[in-house]
């Protein structure tokens, strides 16, 4: 449709930057690489009502999107770069939608130096994003990999669990008694992932790493998987926000909850205990809460959980997906 | 669910190689690029019943997923190399879809050198594929750019215009009285597009290049908005495949219809007439016949088509999107 043409035109093209690549084309771009960097690349399908709310601010559904794909480039201890962007879009995607989705894609692009590098907008019924991004880092950097947790290794998360899930749970209509600070905190917490961006600090150290998205038991689970050891998680120390606490209390349930809920895209790091407590120091610096809730145990793909002292049995470890 | 899992594990995770990358990890991989090659990125998302019929044999619709993105780097004059995959995947697309669907995919990497080095695999009401593929060329060979296209460069093509469409006409239920193997060859063209990868051959000229997706005149319409030059197009030398011919007859219309029919996958070519005669004889080689179909002229934007030496308006170029 002619209209389709111009919307791209008007709202897509002005993010394609030929700062950030070599040359874009229509149907691709010539990328720059140096030799002494690594180039990372991880891609997110996200299907609407089953990855986001459709009815959400396309402002958000942007920041969902880029926030997904930047976790998983912090997880992977690199510095993103570039991203193409495909989308299936449905009639009342119309361009007013696509104006306020781009406006979000333009504030993240800013925020982290990323360039949209080419794409393709095609048509469909269903809302369906999908972005591939790029990331690189220094060679000389230590590589935080999934298989690279050892026995006796701490285990550690950035931020807070539960609230990615409690925020849908509260933008789908449950706690409606909540304060407006308490709602709008928890909202956005599933709306707009913060990637954890340490890059620079987990390139010191040996460890292993994986971002919140199915949950934390879940994301430990293919950490101990990835480097064949187990897992014991304290759910007493998981750490949880004020708004959660506020919201959900503190007994044994609520920390389960928060355990095996999705869309926290915290990290979850292994490593040397006196490394750790290096990088919780170093996080402190930008303002970012690095906390102690387990052990790494020689008992290949168990997870053992336990609640002040007493051991617990989890039927949910978070979403079950590849 | 359970069966997701294991599915994935059984059929798409054998296709993703570490001979390709570095380094697969489950959200992402890690790529080996050298400094004397340039990296070229290319992205196509495609909606069941919009860009192939569901019903199609899952094996034909890997070779059409994979088969639109080679192509896409056959017209950057590049080499295939590594590519992601993501999938929006209803109930119907089952175990024994997936397995068909992975066989294409396995024949398609092997035919061509291709790693899978990552994906995402999601639910939803719509088959939605998307890729993004990686090529690399060596940075000694030209670069065939749309935007190199010159006043009195000639444009030629490579094999045949219109059987695309034609198949497409064919599986849809349009003529039935057709015998057995042009109706074979016609779906065929449909399903599995064969990329032009002549990119050995393209890195020794100067020329203007892209693949013929949406449409013969589309297409060179392309290359004419980037090179900021015009066009003239001579109908009766748009090469017709003899099935086509058999099915469409050889009148202006049937011509019409050929040069602005989708999914050739074909590739347009413009360059210096001495140089297209040397690559016409290269293609013979490779047993592909390149055909000269026009000339390009100063009018920029300006598409001229005749027939037998008449001037034919033009309603329809072809698919008309981004």
């Amino acid at each position: 449709m002619a209209t389709e043409f111009s919307d791209i035109e008007k709202f897509l093209r002005p993010l394609a930057d030929t700062q950030g690549a070599s040359l874009l084309l229509d149907d691709g771009a010539h990328l720059n690489f140096s030799n002494s960097e690594r180039v990372s690349v991880t891609t997110d399908m996200l299907v609407e009502d089953l990855h986001f709310l459709k009815n959400g601010d396309p402002l958000d559904i942007a920041y969902k999107v880029l926030g997904c794909n930047l976790s998983d480039v912090a997880a992977m201890g690199a510095y993103p770069k570039y991203y193409t962007l495909s989308i299936a879009r449905p009639d009342w995607a119309n361009s007013e939608w696509l104006a306020r989705f781009s406006d979000g894609l333009s504030r993240l692009q800013k925020q982290y130096g990323l360039f949209l590098i080419g794409g393709d907008t095609v048509g469909g019924d269903r809302l369906v994003i999908n972005v591939t991004m790029f990331a690189t880092a220094p060679l000389a950097q230590q590589n935080p990999l999934r298989s690279e947790a050892r026995i006796e290794d701490e285990v550690w998360m950035t931020g807070t669990a539960g609230d990615g899930a409690l925020g849908l749970d509260v933008l789908q209509g449950r706690y409606s008694q909540l304060d407006a600070d308490t709602a709008s905190y928890l909202k956005m917490r599933y709306w707009r992932p913060q990637p954890r961006l340490i890059s620079d600090f987990l390139g010191r150290f040996r460890c292993a790493c994986a971002d919140v998205s199915d949950g934390v038991l879940a994301d430990i689970r293919q950490i101990c998987k990835a480097s064949q050891v187990g897992a014991h998680i304290c759910l007493e120390d998981v750490p949880l926000s004020t708004a959660f606490k506020a919201t959900q209390g503190d007994s044994l349930s609520a920390r389960l909850y928060a355990a095996s809920g999705g869309d926290d895209y915290e990290l979850l790091l292994c490593g040397k205990a006196s490394d750790m407590e290096e990088l919780a120091l170093l996080c402190q610096e930008k303002a970012l809460s690095l906390t102690k809730i387990g052990t790494i145990t020689s008992e290949a793909g168990c997870i053992a959980v336990t609640y002040k002292g007493k051991s617990v049995s989890v039927q949910k470890y978070g979403w079950e997906h590849l």
